[in-house]
């Protein structure tokens, strides 16, 4: 079957479901973009700049498991990097293609535009190493090996991988031979490491596992409670990969972030004999600067690539095969651990000004079933992610990679993603700010998100940290409010403005009467008031950097 | 004298007279940014994003000569590396320092937040490798030689170079022992290769001088125009680097860009049998694809580190050298060379629609002789750089780099580092809505450019080169007239939306009228007008991508 080169890479990039392709247009991928646009299976979803892109595409695949971006070559392609960093940091495929200048002007060392000007084409590439688990430079020579494998990779490591495709040979046609499948998990046998898991289990007394982000990464919810009902052993999710394991689950005990954890769950973990790290990771955000008191040589490390029992290690094991076979692990605990409650604080609503603890308590209440939640690296995040969700809920935050403004293209991309759950936005003026842009986007597109939006008067983690009352941590003061109308129409977006827990409470009110609707709530704070574990956690990154 | 190593770093900067610093709060910038705002010779503006400041940054140094711009670790620095590879490639020192984690963090192997996660510290600051002239690693003992050297580089080059600073690196005192002064140029004897140039004129029959960006960044416009004055060689600029020349001289011609360029501008330099390129780059759009018709053996380059005349070569020379001692070649001209004559064509008001003909020839009579004029890449730059300049005029634009949306945040920085001059942007709808968030910036300091947002529905620079009606060149149409209120206040800016020429000259005689306010002008036109050149140059890019 004959195909453009463009045309065999969408086809390949279809065969993991991706229906939306985000980015920006530019002359190097103009020509390209057809290759999307005439598909009655895609749908390109144009951004305001590729930074928002690479967040949009982020979103997306943390929703449905792939994603891919197109953006031109250098300036393009350099605005989104922070964007695929922070999908690399946290496990998230993002599929980002470069529609480059054509190879003879490469090879004539043309001084092109949205090059450096100096005859070299290879830099921006380099500059991907780093954030991309590989890359791939097509050719038409190459295009049915070197696609079907840098898709696989992203696919099989759940991280970006970057593809420089010339224009020229995005237009060249070439004789497919084969029709590219989605990539099935090859099993491997990792009986030894699971073994070794369990002589470690067999010597325990108080067992725990933690777990993170590598679980919603690769979907193994499932497989880990499975484990969980069948060993009776307690689980505490760290912040980083919140949603990692069923908050409904009797063998829950709750959030562990380390000294700032309530005190029966540090207790609890912090006396455990055997910690079970399946797909967590100890960063400082999730453990309040390392601040653990478990001895490290009791953590089993059950990662991504990255295993440790003692002195079982392997840098190979996937985790899916870790994780999936756990269940021939043969131990039953009957353990005294702390009974997890979903908070449940009745906020009596009244006029006086609406604080921090009065917000998520009623955030608490508002929250469906089947909600996504998506809260911003600051007060929304640290606020939030003690919430208790439902096992069907889900939660986005990017606490390892904590780049302020990411979540709100990232709404855009999950909302897109699946247009049938409601899509919750919990962030600060200050991210907002950052990314504010796609806010048109979401407009054009026609999705239902709901944005809360907090403004307190700057930069409030910061402050926490360093600067409670220094100019840099003050940023503008907006009418956040009258955003929907500069992006092209009033009538579409609900807006809401409240300063009070009665205007909060029929706000909230109203966005459940109008769920037909997307609704922009600014939620006016108190300067000086901040989630409990901001205040301390803010304290622990500023002696981090002492 | 002790001082900590944040305030050496910034006494240091300050010897360049750099008065402003741009950039983003974060945690492993806070205590550091105190040593900046504690300052009674600079002041901090912080930007909305890191993209944004990186622009500012790059608007301020073409002003001024240099800049300075901090980022956080990673999420910022990152943001921030499009607007530095800009500055790379068109020769501009901007000084970016990232505030970094702790060393005990990094010689841990910390899992940090900004981190990828595993360990390594260094990932960012290889992929600044290739966007930088220089790179430094701060340390109290190194402090004293790498500060003053990397600052000396970018200076030198013109370039712009990348700081790491640790954080407690940043805090730590250190005794200074030699304050640093302003680097002065080192004259270096480059008249081997003047008298290599001599020898070329010496047989020329046809001499043209070719010059563009590089007299910019180094400042040779008064060492160019006596070489000029004295052998009465004529002068055509390239639009990389309009400004370069005085179009007040008399042996100005014009704009040259390839076969787009006016006939006889295009006869005389295709014909020439010695082309100087006095700090030019014969890039694609500079030239309409490289369709220049003289022998490139007959062009004799005189560019920093790239000299070429015949078989004499050099690839370290400086430009202030080479050009300084251009003075000392001993040839006269008396050449017959197309008259210069500024554009002035009157426009006749009316009702009728606005046409981007009429919209440039109204903006020639309405720019005033000490104006900063910026152009976005695109509509923008392609109508206006052949706008006639006087002497005091200066022009930015960006056509080697090419990413649209820098001009705004460029205005920010270029009117901040001279507010005593108008600044008057020019830029479409397209590239606004990537950094559109800086004119709360903009507001905030309280300066007073003039702002030309085009709105003629979607990227037309795109359109003109493929997919005229495609739906990836459409953007929203947002109430850009409204953009002030959002950002905090409407009395602040005076806004105008224009559909007809009528309507343009109220716009321009209020702008005269009220010259203390910051004003916006929404110029609505149609879809499918655009500026010849741009038309021409469209197709030239579409075929380049064949």
């Amino acid at each position: 079957m004959k195909r453009r080169v463009g045309q065999y890479l969408m086809d390949c990039i279809s065969e993991f479901g991706v229906e939306t392709i985000f980015g920006v247009p530019g002359d190097f991928n103009l020509t390209f973009l057809d290759d999307i646009t005439e598909r009655d299976d895609m749908k390109w979803v144009g951004n305001t700049n590729e930074l928002n892109a690479s967040y949009a595409a982020d979103g997306y695949a943390r929703m449905h498991g792939m994603s891919a971006m197109v953006t031109t070559f250098g300036v393009g392609e350099l605005s989104a990097v922070n964007g695929i960093a922070g999908a690399y940091a946290e496990r998230v495929p993002v599929v980002q293609i470069t529609g480059a200048p054509t190879r003879s002007a490469e090879q004539a060392g043309a001084y092109l535009h949205h090059s450096l000007g100096e005859g070299s084409f290879d830099d921006y590439r380099q500059m991907y190493e780093p954030i991309t688990t590989s890359e791939a430079y097509i050719t038409p020579e190459n295009a049915q090996t070197e696609i079907p494998r840098i898709l696989t990779a992203a696919w099989t490591e759940k991280r970006p991988v970057h593809i420089h495709l010339p224009i020229d040979v995005a237009g060249e046609e070439i004789e497919v031979t084969e029709t590219f499948k989605h990539p099935r998990h090859q099993d491997s046998d990792v009986s030894d490491l699971v073994e070794a898991v369990q002589s470690h289990l067999k010597e325990a007394k108080q067992p725990v596992i933690l777990t993170g982000h590598e679980i919603n990464s690769f979907n193994l919810h499932d497989a880990l409670e499975q484990f969980v009902n069948q060993t009776h052993i307690p689980v505490a999710q760290l912040s980083l990969g919140k949603g990692a394991f069923n908050e409904e689950n009797p063998y829950y005990i709750g959030m562990y972030d380390g000294q700032v954890a309530e005190e029966q769950i540090k207790k609890y973990v912090d006396n455990s004999d055997c910690i079970l790290n399946i797909g967590g990771k100890l960063t400082d955000s999730a453990t309040a600067g390392f601040s653990y008191e478990f001895d490290l040589d009791d953590v089993i490390t059950i990662n991504h690539r990255n295993f440790q029992a003692g002195e079982t290690t392997s840098q190979d094991a996937h985790l899916i095969d870790l994780v999936h076979q756990l269940k021939d692990i043969d131990v039953q605990f009957d353990l005294d651990y702390p009974q997890y409650e979903r908070p449940s604080e009745e906020v009596q609503v009244s006029d006086d000004a609406l604080t921090q603890k009065q917000y998520f308590a009623m955030l608490q209440q508002f929250i469906k079933e089947d909600d996504v939640l998506l809260a911003d690296q600051g007060t929304s995040f640290f606020g939030s992610y003690n919430l208790g969700l439902s096992s069907n809920n889900m939660y986005i935050g990017q606490p390892l990679w904590g780049s302020i403004g990411y979540t709100l293209p990232a709404t855009l991309g999950s909302q897109i993603a699946n247009k049938e759950r409601r899509n919750v936005l919990l962030v600060g003026e200050g991210a907002l700010q950052l990314t504010v842009q796609d806010i048109a986007v979401m407009m054009r597109e026609d999705i239902k998100p709901v944005l809360f939006v907090i403004n307190n008067d700057g930069y409030t983690v910061e402050r926490k940290i360093h600067g409670e009352r220094a100019p840099y941590n003050d940023i503008t003061q907006w009418n956040y409010t009258m955003l929907p109308e500069v992006f092209g129409g009033k009538d579409q977006v609900m807006t809401h403005k409240v300063d009070t827990s009665k205007q909060l409470q029929d706000a909230l009110n109203q966005i459940d009467e109008h769920s037909d609707r997307m609704h922009l709530v600014e939620v006016k704070m108190n300067i000086d008031d901040a989630p409990e574990k901001l205040i301390k956690l803010g304290k622990v990154f500023a002696n981090q950097n002492g």
